[in-house]
């Protein structure tokens, strides 16, 4: 007989609940999104779903309505009536037996979680302290998968430093990204971050970072950041959904500047206001 | 209220089945094992074994008792009452809301499968095809982790070449390992494989491999096969604990030696079949 045991239960496969048949988790076979909302409006939430039908696609999960996805998130977002809701969603490529090779009838689960963005005010006005961590990530950071155990390590080193973020850093010695966010270096008067390639997820909000520089006289350089060099910028900030900009005022235990958030990152913090 | 939403179904999050909550399907947080047994009786359960604690300690999961998790392998295996069985399970972080870090009290999830193994026999007389795929894993292969999403991509893409196994290319042109097995290739009197570094899994089956070639007159070497040289090779196999040794007569659709399972390969396999 097929059987299932689930910590020390045990049960026939047939009767176990299909949430522990799922392909994300015996592979991390499904890809997510992080939406947030300031004042009861979700922001930029035909972006996040434009890049998830990309995900979505690049891992070929081809049954999967986005209009659907949408009027989901929207009914889940009036149903919790938080003013700033931090919203997060998946899809996996359904539930089944443990298989590397699937079925393409596999129905794909979706699943959703909202709740209240915790105050960030305090990161905001004071900055944070961020530590470098290898990047170990696969090579197709530019799909945001659930495969995340390099993320979930990394930052768990920079928690153990007392950092609120792991930066990521390549075997070249480049900066790809925070473990949970896009990273962004200022020296004199050049805005610099990666560009987007395999090995970075095209941040929503590293594009609205880009464009909140339009109004500054900052000129924008997409071209990683040597790890050495960070050091000696004059700002650095990262940049995240739940949180849009955030200062970094120490990195790798150095402080950035004289310690506190620069000026073109408050800049950029009251630019990006003007689009939420 | 924070909520949750299951398909189209919403519900407070505090109703929802830990199942869902699972840090193994938001991250991967978590590592895994598959065992075989030949004819009622578990195979290298010791070294498998010692390998999840490997893998725990290098995800930092350190509150899981090994000696709980043999006894519930066997006490499963007893109950399935199978003679030829593929007996998976893994061991996940635990369930809580999402958050990349995780509280030291976290009580780890364990799941367990056990289904009958088909029968691999033609497989192994008249050998598989297999097909190259980039290897776009993370860089700790070494770790058994649930990130394998670029596993399942490897794999699916063999499927639709129409071969059985994905054989993973590295960017400098190197064989990593196939998608869910271990990679060797003869030439001359030598048996190739990778060496054992952070790229690739310490395959159970291949040190069982490398024991198998002490009674042949095969010279062991560890280094990696070029992409390119592949084809050249005398014979090439595969080997995986579901089905130990199985030879490759077919790379990117062209013919290894004379396109049938080599004589070493061959006589690995009977030497394979003294151990099990």
């Amino acid at each position: 007989m097929q059987i299932a045991m689930i910590q020390d239960r045990i049960l026939p496969l047939a009767d176990v609940d299909p949430a522990h048949l799922d392909r994300g988790t015996y592979f991390g076979d499904g890809v997510y999104e992080v939406l947030r909302s300031y004042n009861g409006k979700i922001f930029a939430l035909e972006e996040h779903l434009a890049r998830f039908a990309n995900s979505l696609s690049a891992i070929e999960i081809t049954n999967v309505d986005i209009e659907q996805i949408r009027s989901r998130v929207l009914k889940a977002f009036e149903a919790a009536g938080i003013a700033n809701a931090r919203i997060y969603f998946h899809i996996t490529r359904g539930s089944a037996p443990r298989s590397h090779t699937y079925s393409a009838d596999l129905k794909p689960n979706f699943f959703l979680t909202i709740n209240e963005l915790p105050d960030d005010s305090r990161d905001k006005a004071n900055g944070i302290a961020v530590s470098t961590h290898p990047d170990w990530r696969w090579k197709r950071c530019d799909i945001k998968s659930l495969n995340l155990l390099a993320n979930v390590l990394a930052r768990a080193d920079a928690a153990k430093k007392g950092c609120n973020e792991a930066i990521l850093v390549d075997e070249a010695g480049l900066i790809t990204e925070g473990a949970g966010s896009a990273f962004f270096a200022i020296f004199a008067k050049t805005l610099q971050t990666a560009p987007l390639t395999a090995n970075i997820l095209p941040s929503i909000t590293r594009s609205f970072v880009v464009k909140a520089a339009k109004n500054t006289n900052l000129k924008v350089v997409e071209k990683s950041v040597r790890v050495q060099r960070a050091t000696s910028a004059d700002e650095l900030f990262i940049a995240v959904t739940t949180k849009d900009i955030v200062p970094v005022v120490k990195f790798d235990d150095k402080p950035i500047g004289n310690g506190t958030p620069g000026r073109y990152t408050k800049l950029l913090i009251q630019n990006f206001k003007t689009f939420t």
